[in-house]
């Protein structure tokens, strides 16, 4: 083989090399346990880039103030395996089967938040994934910059 | 104290100084002459990066086509505090009570887009965070790079 | 005109063009054979950077599962669009006016994710913008840096 096919050769091989590179995206996922609930085909968060997707997150408990101070502790603690915290979060979606119910909870909510509050959007929805579960909390988080 | 522990403790205080720089994220925010509803708990509009979050956002006035036009021109006005417009907007989270009306009244919504149209959603729901919303609006903006 | 006056108008003239560069963002936008749905108003899909948001996106047929596989055989071919498939989808909302019927047919949906699952979010609302439509269904995928 003369050389210059072994360097058309090599070329050949790093060019490949790198279209795999780029087919691939970097996705650090959180799970509670295992790496994704393969059974309702979910994972708990995504982190990619230095942004941080959460699932729809509802708590325990038969009331509602029950249920969102479970879900804002899920949601610290997945927040937490990131290094992050409320102060993170920029956006916040919550669907609830009662919002004035939420409302009259709301000081829960907002004592995780700690003043510093997102970008939210609340709506009121006929029911959600688990039938007994009368809110569920998804949020945006930014991770700072070469944390990960 | 030798040289060498001076510059040891002056390494500490600098990684010790980039870990706190490194935990805190860029957050540009906005509401209506305040930081934030610290009654209900959120911001109008959050950027991070060259990304912008905006809250659900609804309008004032008895009919679809009144709150449309209003909730819009709160986005509109939102948007201009980060120098962006509607052509910077590229997903739509539209939730209505009412999504025929939307639909009917659709002509006014279109004209801020002025046919330059985002990714969108409409669902219809039973009710949003104000009772007498008929309809709440929620987009995520990108910025330009280094705008900053 | 002397040398420091052309200079001064010179630098005007690139500084009104940086600006007019600042203004605008890489929207890179997909739809089916044409640019945007002009009558309702929206994009399927648009590639901001390398974040692509998708339009919430429905499938035909007159059952759940039927519109399931139409729904998500839509998104792969939007993905594929971008160079792009399931294992980019970083977040999933599904709006559906039946979540138990989701659920049944669910083995559906997951076989498009091959095991690796997004952060998602189910709810269970009144109505979609199509009035036959059981289901939308919206994802935000990432792309890899340099792709585009």
């Amino acid at each position: 083989m003369k050389p210059t096919q072994l360097l058309f050769v090599f070329s050949l091989l790093i060019s490949s090399f790198s279209m795999a590179q780029a087919d691939t995206i970097d996705k650090k996922k959180f799970h509670f346990g295992k790496i994704s609930d393969t059974s309702a085909g979910y994972t708990q968060a995504i982190l990619t880039g230095n942004v941080l997707y959460l699932s729809g997150t509802v708590g325990r408990g038969a009331t509602m103030a029950e249920q969102l101070k479970s879900a804002y502790t899920t949601i610290e603690r997945t927040l937490k395996n990131y290094g992050a915290g409320f102060q993170n979060v920029v956006k916040e979606n919550l669907y609830t089967t009662d919002i004035d119910a939420v409302k009259s909870s709301n000081e829960i909510r907002k004592s995780f938040y700690n003043g510093d509050f997102p970008a939210t959007t609340w709506v009121q929805i006929s029911r959600l994934f688990m039938p007994q579960a009368l809110v569920e909390v998804e949020v945006i988080a930014q991770l700072p910059k070469n944390n990960y």
